[in-house]
């Protein structure tokens, strides 16, 4: 019998069809030709494009010259623009903000042929530290009340550039699904005066242990209770900290290890499968109404990772169901085994 | 300056770039092979699937016998089973539900060549009428709350059989994107004490009309204001209704003479995109708390039309943000001129 599950945090409810679990080798997805470089974010084309917002490069290295080792430029084609001031605007049952915001890329490597799972924990560490720097500075800009790190690898996962890279966008406003998270974390604290998550994590590393792929110092990785898509992870930190921006060093290089594992994992019980991945941490806190006063306490941020397996049908998009033919026990017990 | 609108129904933010709004010719969809039939779905095959639940045919001939024009299986995966008792299930953080429900196919036409606007109006009006008598059947069986009727055209549209169908599924809870349209047309009562669904089609055909693509007697086809893909469309009723059973014979015929003209219009614009519709409803009202109790003059039930034109990427599913490269205005106006 399928079950219909309801996921603890946003409690949004899932379809798993527990009885024809889809194996592993039951997935086809279409393999991708690697391009041959150099391409628009090889090093030696720091010109196009030009103008780094950040990089991590060898010292004595001018920006937008070779010697990078992660780089972020503004995105080409942006969704929102950096210039100008904030306006609403509403009339009738419209209601408009003009598309101030941010929208970069970070380049996690110079090397064309590396995907980020190639690269060295060091350096994988580097992409994350780059994420924090990002979002550090970004928060000193009055307008944007949130940044959203994601990354999409694979054509199927909406990358149009093969070489290795991360997005973040900065909006004006917090994201629904972020927001959802929020509210609904806030409406257990106030219930329970803990934090979901930090419950959450107790209840998959102490009780049912089904679902943990990975247990490290600082990190788990989980197949969430009731995951969307066949082998959906969420990475989440145990230490409580509503915001990524708190991350320490020591916790930066564990994420790094755990990140590289677990898509090494992926990339061998899934044949290099296409995925996305976004982090989700509390919004800018400046000056709030006393809505977000318990943000600290309550809010836990993490990593949600989809391979993009299946191709999503209307369904899902109309009724914001998701039917999942593998039940996260399966995907996780996949996972722990398989040798990487 | 791209915009940030804001869905005047549920309140979700879309970004619309209005600068470089994508015309048609921008979009490429790879083009799909029609396979030669006949296949399970065709007329001579009643035998498999067999066990029709429902069918329009001609007078005198037998259930799962030719000489049908439309008609409704079981599917032969459905993602809920129909037999078993609702039972809940809880422990620690995790709520269950078994898998019981319906999960229908309504097969438009016998024929394995035609689409659905392919079909005279007479026959989509059957198609329509079917999805009537499935909904009012399964209303009677009270382990479920609500029927999502849907349609996948195309493989990048989640379809996996050509023969042109819809699907349905009943479920024992209603789903989320549902329940969000639910509570905001509730509160927009609350305060308005009127249908924000009838306020926006005032809106849309007495003020603006710069998104309205077809005007009926009954129904108004527009673009919405805040449009999360490319060409997306709503259907909506004039006359005020909760329920899409209420709809009268001569309404069905009008709505067949809207959605052929919808698709056409779609497929002259878009070179035969692949899509997805669904009709959003109010929920089976049997015995509800007090806090239902205004549905019958609040909601609006309404089709939401959507051509599969660009991938999503991941930040979408992880964001709930929409980046649509073209605006509704720019989509309304191809479509009311183009020659079909």
């Amino acid at each position: 019998m399928p079950e219909l599950r309801k996921d603890p945090v946003v409690g949004r409810w899932v379809i798993i069809a527990t009885e024809r679990g889809k194996r592993p080798r039951e997935f086809s997805v279409a393999t991708e030709t690697r391009l041959p470089g150099p391409c628009v974010f090889c090093e030696g084309n720091e010109l196009n494009p030009p103008l780094e917002v950040f990089s991590i490069r060898q010292p004595g290295t001018a920006p937008d010259t070779p010697g990078w080792e992660v780089r972020v430029v503004p995105n080409k084609y942006p969704a929102l623009r950096i210039e100008g001031e904030l306006d609403r605007e509403g009339m009738w049952l419209c209601d408009m903000i003009n598309g101030v915001g941010a929208h970069e890329v970070i380049i996690e490597t110079p090397d064309h042929h590396k995907d980020l799972v190639d690269l060295p924990e060091e350096h994988i560490a580097k992409v994350l530290t780059t994420y924090r720097q990002r979002i550090m500075d970004l928060q000193g800009d009055d307008r944007f009340k949130y940044v959203l790190i994601f990354k999409n690898q694979g054509q199927a996962a909406g990358a149009t550039i093969q070489h290795a890279h991360s997005q973040l966008i900065a909006t004006p406003i917090t994201p629904k699904r972020v927001k959802e998270e929020l509210v609904a974390a806030m409406e257990y604290f106030e219930y329970k005066r803990r934090c979901i998550f930090c419950d959450y994590i107790k209840q998959e590393t102490k009780i049912f242990r089904e679902r943990l792929v990975i247990e490290t110092d600082h990190f788990v990785a989980v197949s969430p209770y009731a995951a969307r898509f066949p082998f959906e992870l969420w990475i989440l930190p145990k230490r409580h900290s509503p915001d990524y921006t708190y991350i320490t060093w020591g916790e930066t290089l564990d994420l790094a290890k755990v990140l590289k594992l677990v898509l090494r994992k992926l990339r061998a019980a899934l044949d290099n499968p296409p995925f996305n991945y976004m982090l989700h941490m509390a919004p800018f806190r400046r000056l709030r109404p006393g809505y977000w006063s318990t943000i600290e306490q309550d809010y836990h941020w993490h990593i949600e990772l989809m391979p993009r397996l299946a191709r999503t049908a209307g369904f899902e998009w109309g009724s914001g169901f998701y039917i999942n033919p593998t039940p996260p026990e399966t995907a996780a017990q996949i996972l722990r085994h398989i040798d990487v």
